[in-house]
């Protein structure tokens, strides 16, 4: 079993364990500040990933939310890139629309991902060069959009953001209309799929956008930053993916707005 | 058979009617301008659903997106307030994400509401003083919450509108996040189950909400307009929906800003 299918079923393993993790006695609380909404459910889905993933694999590194691989800063060999649960907001709000994420580098080069939406049971992943799936469905290529005539996906909080929100808010203005479902990965999903034309972040981490990016690239669109520069998957970076005519499209929001660029290089750095 | 499980029956009828006609070659033009997204299965099932209503009850008065019961001035008799495809550019850049809507008046007083969640075959429904289901599920009562640890649902592009856009601005950056679903029915099956703790929106048609009012109503949350004001349910307005403790701390961002309320009384009138 090559790594690709070995990666499917330990998702799905993964989503099986956070259901039934779900069913049990387990405490959230929701009043706690948003970045101590770390579960026990998160904590130890990221255990069951590693351990399975390192037991079949002991020379392969894993980059993952709750600071493991930090220490990680070349792309040698293979790379998981694991979010047990994206979207954690909505994991303890909503006990639905979050979702794994795992996506697999070698030697820096996209091999595969695979994001599960959990509660809904869908699977969506890829193989670099054959093409991307929703369970088993092959997705077909995306096709240009302009942003007059397109859903794209982003969080009103970037809009209303000191030194960045005016280029977004021109971004709402001449979209059709915009949504905001509260998982990075899953936004990246939808994008593959066309429920969404694009979707836009300010700051993700590697583990958010990996998987989604390969799935991405699978059907033909592509993922930059906000500035249309290329992603180091080791590094935090603002994200903007969707089919190539909006993707172009979309950066010229951007990349022409100097107090945007201004803010963006004081958060991200120079390229 | 009385009119509340006439009611349930009609929107299981028609979601059957929506997936059917679906499955058929169905034309629509997403390039078109969003006010003429009106596809034929739009059209189509009202039809449905106007007959359906008419041949059971003869005498009852029915109001729709489509120009129908643009007449009706009063609320007199059996009232029922009709969405066929509620969330109209979901539908057509999703084919998903869309619902039928709706709700009943007796004599000016809510008697029933359903949402049909067509795609996921979820029926969210209430009957006045009998409590609020989804499908066969009884929903338990809101839980107060405060903003700062809820997500809301609002759509970005009240933000960034001129006059008004500011005391959305406050409650974007107050709020734990934001969501937008597009679909005014959804968004308010989602506050009666609490996957959103509130949803707002600067401007619905009845037929947008007359429904999900009586479903919040009986989970003990709260509709009113933006600036806290009782709706008729024969007039456009703004709409604010959700638990008793957020509702009452949202009206206060819009009910003390002065351009707002300006901007509110241009578009929706003095009450």
């Amino acid at each position: 079993m090559e790594i690709y299918e070995f990666g499917q079923r330990l998702i799905r393993e993964a989503g099986d364990f956070i259901r039934l993790r779900m069913k049990k006695d387990f405490r959230i609380d929701a009043k706690l500040n948003p970045n101590d909404l770390v579960t026990d459910v998160d904590r130890e889905t990221e255990t069951y990933i590693y351990d399975r993933i390192l037991e079949r694999y002991p020379d392969h590194r894993i980059i993952g939310e709750e600071g493991h691989g930090t220490d990680i800063e070349d792309t040698e060999g293979v790379l998981w890139i694991v979010d047990p649960i994206d979207g954690t907001l909505n994991f303890v709000h909503q006990l639905q629309n979050f979702a794994v994420s795992i996506g697999v580098y070698v030697d820096g080069r996209p091999h595969c991902g695979m994001i599960l939406d959990v509660m809904n049971d869908h699977l969506y992943h890829a193989k670099a060069g054959e093409g991307a799936f929703k369970d088993d469905i092959r997705l077909a290529p995306l096709e240009d959009t302009d942003l007059a005539h397109s859903l794209v996906s982003l969080n009103s909080n970037w809009v209303v953001r000191e030194g960045i929100g005016q280029a977004f808010t021109k971004v709402v203005r001449e979209a059709r209309s915009t949504r905001s479902y509260g998982s990075a990965a899953l936004d990246m999903a939808f994008t593959a799929t066309g429920i969404v034309s694009a979707t836009l972040f300010y700051r993700l981490h590697p583990w958010d956008y990996s998987a989604g990016m390969i799935i991405i690239s699978e059907v033909g669109g592509r993922t930059t930053n906000l500035l249309g520069e290329e992603i180091d998957v080791l590094k935090k970076d603002s994200i903007l993916a969707g089919n190539q005519a909006i993707h172009g499209e979309l950066v010229g929001y951007f990349d022409s707005d100097a107090s945007f660029i201004e803010s963006h290089r004081r958060t991200h750095g120079e390229k």
